[in-house]
């Protein structure tokens, strides 16, 4: 296996690590995690996240899982151990279609790799195609508002959202981030503000209920955030709080836009109805990590995920190319397939 | 002095005893609260809060002062020292107003007692009035949201926004809760999710940024909050996200009320844009008490309040009855002092 490295995903030859994004900002702590029943458990407690990154991380998960000895029988409920660890994320569904396509093939273990590799090295230049098509969106010396993290964490690469931002800092289009802290898991505050100081791109933090007040006040230019799944129809997933964000954006007429590789583009998938959105621990509402502040009895509700309606996006950033929102909706998704 | 007692607040005649909310809902401590250079920095850290109770904790604290032998002198520096220690919320002025002026009138230690004694009373008979006044708001068994605490722990009485819950519980009208988590401060899950599980009314805790998918579901018939300031206009400000919930509920065509006292209400104050908004600790915004999630050099934006235009209102709800958006918006609060 050739060596792979990316922000959160290092692969030595031998052996696949991924860092604990649990952990950051303060540790950078890296897991052995080449078993495919240990990144189903990094996959599920988020210690590996973002949608294109735990698609290559699964499938870097299964070549490594072949290269130990696994029987094509073991690869294929390894496969489909990975393949249900998150279910609202269609880009680890689509890895993992790829790999048993491979395997269905009669390819052997060189031939595994080189799909994982090569889903890996699409990923980064998935990135750097949105990132492009993106730029053409800003003015100059813009401030922007993003909400989760959609960055060199979550992909192979620079990131959807996150690098079409980083791009258009570079090129001057871009001065300043605001960063949605993104409760209740805090990838905003944790991952996302780490990923902007480490570039040098000025940004400040803060709670979700503060994004309408920026808006309101002319202070931010436009909205990108990332997409764990898009439907046919231009509806599309993303994590918790997106929808509230869009519908604020609209209110106080400001340029929302989803960015999202063509591997998360479900075509399956008519509208947002069909979109399964994942329910978590009612134990994450209630505090962070360690800490509970809510009563121990306190019941909560835990939508990972929430689903924004074609309707609100001015436009979609693909790698593909940029389609605004009133051809979003006519169904030139499909027709880009 | 005469024993008063409420939720976060108990005068045993010699002593005043401040519930600290910060430790809540895992601890309740009682602090020795009546020397008012303790209570300035009480209601600083939030150990005591809530427009109403600030008012009356200051004003009970005036007179302990009295009684512990201040001369007018030092009263009213005090005085001064407590008005300043919370800028937005306007019953801690309103309330000190009152206290000085029994002072100008030569009122003596007893005057004094009795002038804050009144404040408290008052208070509680505001709430109930309220609760009153707003019972009509309701159908039957409806699921509303509430933001921040306006309840028991923020007023002498059952609460503004929080008691209107409370009574139109206990009336069949309202048959569940949603409570907002509130950050950075998280004064919902702390604060407001405790005073329902001892009231025994059914409620359910989320992040801030799932609002919006509970309005645009129809699973809340309505959205009720509290209020720090009520300009002649209407603009009101509450704690921060009160804008962006208002926002969400006008785009979803879900009522949206304020509850607030006469107290509450500044007519001094022309429009929102005349309210200061306290800006706190960007700390506060990184993490949570001793916990910090974001790195340390991360900066924040922390304003405590936003303003909620009158525009936004579907009726304010006060203890001299209820005025609809129409009316309020057309200066009909002038007319009511």
């Amino acid at each position: 296996m050739q060596p792979l490295e990316s922000l959160a995903l290092r692969h030595d030859g031998r052996t696949l690590w991924i860092l604990d994004q649990t952990l950051l900002p303060d540790r950078e702590a890296w897991l052995d995690a080449g078993d495919p029943a240990v990144m189903v458990e990094l996959i599920r407690r988020l210690a590996v996240r973002g949608a294109p990154l735990i698609g290559v991380a699964a499938a870097l998960s299964l070549a490594w899982h072949a290269r130990s000895g696994a029987a094509p029988a073991a690869l294929r409920q390894a496969a489909a151990g990975l393949r249900s660890a998150r279910p609202t994320a269609v880009n680890l569904m689509w890895a993992m279609d790829r790999m048993t396509a491979a395997l269905d093939a009669g390819g052997g273990i060189a031939a595994l790799e080189a799909e994982a590799a090569a889903i890996f090295h699409q990923d980064v230049a998935l990135c750097e195609a949105m990132a492009r098509h993106g730029l053409g969106l800003f003015g100059s010396g813009e401030a922007v508002l993003t909400h989760c993290n959609s960055g060199g964490l979550a992909t192979a690469g620079i990131g959807t959202a996150l690098g079409v931002i980083r791009r258009a800092f570079e090129a001057g289009r871009v001065a300043h981030v605001y960063v949605d802290e993104t409760r209740p898991l805090l990838q905003g505050a944790r991952l996302t503000a780490w990923e902007l100081a480490k570039l040098g791109i000025p940004h400040t933090l803060i709670t979700d209920s503060m994004a309408a007040i920026l808006l309101r006040d002319g202070r931010v230019q436009r909205v990108l955030v990332g997409a764990d799944r898009v439907a046919r129809n231009g509806d599309f997933a993303n994590k918790v709080g997106t929808y509230g964000l869009a519908v604020q954006a609209r209110y106080h007429r400001v340029p929302f836009h989803p960015v999202a590789p063509w591997s998360t583009v479900d075509l399956a998938c008519p509208d947002g109805a069909g979109i399964p959105i994942e329910l978590r621990e009612e134990a994450e509402v209630r505090g962070h990590g360690a800490l509970r502040w809510a009563a121990a009895a306190t019941r909560a509700w835990n939508p990972a995920f929430d689903v924004t309606p074609a309707g609100l996006v001015t436009s979609l950033v693909l790698d593909r190319g940029v389609l605004d929102g009133e051809r979003l909706r006519a169904g030139a998704l499909a027709g880009m397939a």
